[in-house]
């Protein structure tokens, strides 16, 4: 959900503001009430747009989600080398957690409280697209492109150390994301240390 | 608070519990009800060694950052190199993060939640210890042992790299830390791709 000049649905903006206030309030704490008078309606015109606080929870994590696999199965199918297919999946991360932050936190520290059966497929995704990341890590490993590491370790190293953006790009918004992009790719690939 | 053979009083039992509790629940959704019950005493008792959630809180939050903040001066003290001094820190991060892992995640998503005076207090702890860092790094880059660049983008990048530890280790424990530790760093400092 990356902004554009298209004009939002009301159940897009519900979404987002909702995901602002999980963020801040944490999503148990919030309450459909909050989300109303957040958007600025009444909670019982909230139901026209939205079933539930789960079904606002469950949107977010599957567009996020559904982003990052969509994205993956696009790099999986190219001939690229391991290293620019790993570059190329940072900067969706990069852009992901800096652009559409609250979205992006929502997904990330909150996904525990999906319900059945939406929590198994949830995690069922996680893993696959994880799976994918690895392959393509175990991929540079065998051709020597990439160092000998825990492939594992890798990854969640990686993906963690993107996860500050969120909650610090949207208050620094000075910063251009193409030059966060180079220094944090650079910094993964070839680390801070001058050769 | 990594374990020790140190009997532990039942002020610390209580704020561990409790930890666990707020990582698990989130704080705001965390009663000191659901304290005592974690504990295993009335909640009338629980007062006997904790005056409120929020005492809880502080004492998590100034205990591992007193840990960051001792350790940082420590290190600053010494004639070390930028690239020792940074390797020391990161394994006392990877360390928190891996064996005192719910206090480690309070601390990080919780801090929130501080009532003033202490709120400033904590965000003042905090600054000096990221400045105290980031003079070592430019020092790195003046020296030219680190490359150039932006030396705010590097601690963030690194910091963030470590926390999924902290929702991770605690169920994986047959990783050694050690073996952990010298990935992680190796990772940072030298990057993933093979020269």
């Amino acid at each position: 959900m990356i902004k554009t000049e298209t004009k939002k649905t009301k159940k897009q903006i519900i979404i987002e503001e909702a995901a602002t206030l999980f963020r801040e309030k944490g999503y148990s704490a919030t309450t459909m009430r909050d989300i109303a008078a957040k958007v600025g309606v009444e909670a019982a015109s909230l139901y026209n747009h939205i079933k539930s606080k789960e079904q606002i929870l469950s949107k977010i994590c599957f567009s996020l989600a559904d982003t990052y696999t969509s994205k993956m199965n696009l790099i999986v199918a190219t001939d690229d080398t391991p290293i620019a297919k790993i570059t190329e999946l940072l900067f969706v991360h990069i852009e992901i957690n800096a652009m559409s932050s609250p979205l992006a936190s929502v997904m990330n520290d909150e996904w525990r409280h999906l319900t059945e059966p939406e929590r198994s497929e949830f995690l069922d995704q996680r893993r696959t697209y994880e799976n994918q990341f690895i392959s393509i890590i175990k991929a540079g490993i065998a051709d020597e492109s990439l160092i000998d590491m825990d492939p594992k370790i890798a990854l969640y190293t990686m993906l963690s150390s993107i996860r500050w953006l969120q909650h610090w790009y949207h208050a620094n918004r000075e910063m251009e994301v193409d030059s966060l992009k180079n220094t944090i790719i650079s910094l993964l690939l070839k680390g801070i240390q001058n050769k």
